[in-house]
This record gives structure tokens, C-alpha cells and sequence, in this order.
């Protein structure tokens, strides 16, 4: 006797990667985040809230703040919470991007002319202190110290592995795993913490607020590895739009630490002169690009993503199946993705 | 019958004010603040600790963290809370100086290279974010939600302030009101919460709470008037050591904005030309201080901080007299008294 399988759209396997599932998990909350972003950006200061949304409304995908929803509905969290803790996460990136680019002396951000280069690198410090008090305001609201503490810790660890990058930056000796403490820090820390704060809201065993946590970290370090591969185009090699931005900044990220390692002294002589010294001239930027790909060093580079991504889905292995665990795995498959 | 007065040291009112009594009163708790500051500094990542204690220990007077713990005992305070938070008032302070001397484009902090000259401003940006979240970290392990939203309300004030005061500035039609709402928020608020959470670690009824905090916004307001005019020399006009930095950097204070108002319009036109279109010539600055000179703008700046010092001790008068107290209004007088 056959059996007959009923039809299961969610079953289509061959489906792109997206970030459906979460989107919409989230849709109804991510609003309510939205409104309450714009109303904390406001100030009789013009200033603030001209800078604040200038990066706030240039189209991030605000997967940090999804992550806290969508965490605190894996929990199974019922309160009003989650919302001011997300909004208090995107402030927090949101500060740190406006600072970052101070510190990089970035002129573009997300296809935008960066804040700093309209207002000033001083406009651009100040108003991410302002984001990121605003943060803290708000994560005092909801008054969990457990939550508190999470994310006050996140803002130093941050703070902490900035500091970390800009003295290893063009050191192309920094170590791969020297590197990984670095996107820890900077990137990895944040989605760690945006995802152990569902959980504690919802007042969930230690267990669980640690898995949560693992499935941040891995999926942050995936993420950042992803997008380390993207600005040399991804795991194709290609040329295109903001292509080569890291090698102009003199980055050492893991393409070129991998490339670097697998060279020979010749080309770890090109690396040096580009990336520690800054003498880039024409044409280095190709021949970067045909040295990452001789080394499959991006490839290298997503593969690694890989393995974190897998790290993060096994995190949620305790947790039953339901549309909010489906909605993180998918999370990490679309993070993959990108780069491919 | 002759009334024989009893010698009492304290009335020798011929005595130079100074901080004498409030560094005795807090001087056991202090050095537990100054242990904190040292271990919260401290970092595998070495320019941390490096920044932070060029800064921490160039010689600054500690007066906000003081402040703290005066109040505190004022209030009868028997706690534990009050070091922590008197160490998160100075990394607040200290994380502010970091940004503010990046966004002023500083080369000097109290006598010393600033720290932003011997490790570059990304440094200084990422560091004083390092401190802003230690200053966090340590609050919430105090656990008082009422400390923590006066202490993170001030942040976001303080920034604002700053912004406020970065669109305001090269702005000669900048009107004292306007002067006094950016003095409030860049130095006031932080005296103003350093004080307000002494009573509230206490739990001493919210009539005590408003008095220290406005004793606390008042001395701010009246000790940053001060430095404005300290910084052309105090209330007799003169040249020294750091003289002018203000007038350098373009920065409108009350000694300015006041002799812009009593001046004629060739005067304006001078101010005008040095303040908003920063062309400063070899003279200049000795003209500008026979202006402050002729208009009297000095001793006005210190007559106004007389009267916010008034201010600031009324605000004291429900509290039975004692140690603590005489203490807080001898740090009144000190204050005023650095610009006679």
C-alpha cells in the first residue's frame, strides 16, 4: 500500500534561502520596534534625530533585533519585554556602526554616504553616545538585572574587541585565531547576546539560555565571516560594487590571513607592502583577488562559515520543532547564502 | 557679663577655602574607588588599561566621585553601593573627556599631551566606549533601578548636551539661556546624578533626593562658569599658561557672549571674525581680553557663579548640620574660589 505524503510547502528544499520565516515570526512585534526606534531618536537636539535616522532608516535588515523576538517566542515569552530589548540592541549596533566608521574613516555605509562624512566625525561620535544611553534607558525599563547584565557586558566585550582589532590591524602575522577573538568581539557578541536575552525574559532554564547564546555566537561568527568573503565579492571571485573596500582599509581578514599563509614569500611580500605599508597601485587589487582564488582562500573562508552555521543550528537541537526554531535555521542557511 | 565664644577652627572664615574637608570625609571610601577604577580598567587587550590611566591618573580632582560619597554620608548611607557608584560617575566623566577631546580636536588634557595625541582618536573613541560600559556594568551590580535610570538618563543628557552644543557652536547670537541649557547638560547633569544617588542608595525620602540633586546641578553650573572663566585667566583679566584655549578653538562662553552683548558692532565684527570665521590673528587674543576686560564680562561670568553657588547651598538648608555637610559647602566655595 503507498503512502501518500501531504503536501508541505515548507518542505521545498530546493527553495532559495530567505529570511521569510523570521520576517515573518516576527512581523507584528518588529513594528511595534520600529515605532518605539523612531520615538528614541527624538530630541529638541535636530542634530540627533537627523543623524540617528540618516543610518537607522538606510535599510539594515535589523537581524539583531529579530533575533531578540524571535528568541523570546522560541521561549515562549508572553511579555512586552522583548521589544525594548530589541529596539536597545539595534541602538547598540547602530552606536557602534556611527563610531566605527569614525574609527575606519569610512566614507559609505550600506550605499550611503556614511553620517560622518554629512555631519562630522564629532556629530558622529556624540549622537552614537546618545544611541547608546538611549539604549541602556530603555534595557533599564524593562527592569531584568539578568537581561541588564547580558547586554551591559556585551556593550564592554564590544568595546573591548574594537580596541583589539585596531591593534592588529595591518598585522598580517595576526593568527587565525587571534582573528577569530577579534569578530568574537566586534560582531559575535552582539547576536550572543541578542539571542541569550529571549530566554531570560522568559524566565527559561540556564540550559536553555545557553543554547541560545551558542546559536548567537556561531551564527555571529558565520555572519561576519560571510561578509568578510562578500567584500571580495564572495565565493566567486568577482568584481563588483564596494568589491575591495577591506583591502583599501588595509584589513587583514581571514581571505587574506588564509592567502598570506598559503603563499610564498613573494606573495607574502605583496600582501605586506598593500596591506601593512598602504602602497596599493593599480592593478593590485586584481591580482589580490587571483591570489585569494589560486589559495581558494574564500572558499576557505565560507567553508569555515559553514562549520560555525552548523554549530548554531545544532545549539537549538533541544529545543521541539515549531515555526520560531524553523525561522532561526533558516536565519543561518540565508546568512550562508549571501556569500554564495 | 563678657559672653566668652569658645575657639572653634572651623569659623576662622579668613581661611582659604578649599577641599580640605570633603577629601577627609571620603578619604577611606576614595581609595576604595581608586582600587576599583585600577581593576576596571584592566584588560588582555593593552591599550586599554594604557588609555585609561594616561587619563585616570593625570591628576584630575575627583570631585564627581567625591561627591557621591559625600552625599551618601550625608544621608546616612551604610552600604557598599556607594563606591561602585561613585567609580561609575568617574568612568562616565572620564569616558566623556575621551569623546569630547576627539570632537574638539584637542591637543592637551590637564598639562599633558591628550590621550587621543599619543594613541590616535580611534583609540579614544573605542576606549571611552570600553568605560561607558564598565560604568554600566558596575552600576547594575549595585542593583539599585533607581540609581541606574538617574545614572543612564544623565548619559543620554550629557550627550545630548553635547550635540546641542556642537550645533550651537561658532555662533555668536547664542543667548545666555541658550549657554546655560548646554552647560546643564555637557557638565551639570553629571554633578547633579553624582549627588542625587547618595540619598537614593539610602532610601531617604525624595524631598532629600531633589535637594542633592539640585545642590548637585547647581555647584556643576557654577563650577563650569568657573572654568569658562579660568579660561582667560579668571576674574582679573590675565595672561598665563593655557589662557585662551576657548578663544582658540572658537568656543562661545559666557564671557564671550556677554561681551558681545554689551559691545558695539565693531566689536561684534571682531568676535564674528575670530569666533565664527576663525580667522585669528597675532593680537587678537590680547584684544579680546581688554574686551572681556572693559565689559566687565569676567566678573560678571563669576558673579553669576556666586549666584548658582547660592543656590546650590540653599538647596543643603533641611539638612541638620554636621560634618558631611560643612563639607559640601566648603566644596561650594572652593569651587568659586579657584577664579578669584
Amino acid at each position: 500500500m503507498a503512502v501518500v505524503l501531504p503536501f508541505d510547502p515548507s518542505a521545498d528544499v530546493s527553495a532559495e534561502p530567505s529570511l521569510e520565516g523570521i520576517v515573518s515570526l516576527v512581523r507584528a512585534d518588529m513594528e511595534r520596534v520600529n515605532t518605539l526606534i523612531l520615538s528614541r531618536t527624538g530630541s529638541d537636539v535636530a542634530m540627533i534625530p537627523e543623524v540617528a535616522t540618516h543610518l537607522i532608516s538606510s535599510g539594515g535588515k535589523r537581524l539583531r533585533p529579530m533575533l531578540t523576538l524571535a528568541t523570546a517566542d522560541l521561549s515562549g515569552y508572553q511579555g512586552e519585554g522583548d521589544v525594548k530589548l530589541a529596539a536597545s540592541v539595534e541602538f547598540m549596533h547602530t552606536a557602534t556602526l556611527l563610531h566605527d566608521d569614525v574609527v575606519d574613516d569610512s566614507e559609505m555605509r550600506r550605499g550611503k554616504l556614511a553620517a560622518r562624512m554629512l555631519w562630522g566625525n564629532e556629530a558622529s561620535v556624540l549622537v552614537g553616545d546618545f544611541l547608546l544611553g538611549q539604549a541602556f534607558r530603555m534595557m533599564i525599563e524593562v527592569g531584568s538585572m539578568h537581561a541588564l547584565d547580558i547586554l551591559s557586558t556585551a556593550a564592554v566585550v564590544i568595546a573591548e574587541g574594537e580596541v583589539a582589532q585596531l591593534a592588529a590591524s595591518k598585522n598580517t602575522a595576526t593568527s587565525e585565531d587571534d582573528y577569530l577573538a577579534v569578530i568574537r568581539g566586534k560582531t559575535a557578541e552582539l547576536f550572543a547576546a541578542a539571542c541569550e536575552v529571549g530566554p531570560v525574559l522568559a524566565d527559561r532554564p540556564k540550559v536553555e539560555q545557553s543554547a541560545c547564546r551558542s546559536y548567537g555566537m556561531n551564527l555571529g561568527i558565520a555572519f561576519q565571516l560571510i561578509d568578510d568573503a562578500l567584500d571580495y565579492g564572495g565565493s566567486q571571485v568577482k568584481l563588483g560594487k564596494n568589491v575591495g573596500d577591506d583591502f583599501r582599509e588595509g584589513k587583514i581578514t581571514l581571505p587574506v590571513l588564509l592567502a598570506f599563509r598559503r603563499g610564498n614569500e613573494q606573495e607574502r611580500n605583496f600582501w605586506r607592502r598593500c596591506l601593512e605599508e598602504g602602497e596599493i597601485k593599480d592593478g593590485d587589487l586584481e591580482h589580490a583577488m587571483e591570489l585569494l582564488a589560486s589559495h581558494k582562500s574564500l572558499t576557505a573562508t565560507v567553508d569555515r562559515a559553514i562549520h560555525y552555521g552548523a554549530m548554531a543550528k545544532d545549539a537549538l537541537g533541544l529545543f521541539p520543532d515549531g515555526t520560531a526554531k524553523r525561522a532561526l535555521l533558516d536565519t543561518v542557511e540565508f546568512c550562508i547564502s549571501r556569500a554564495r
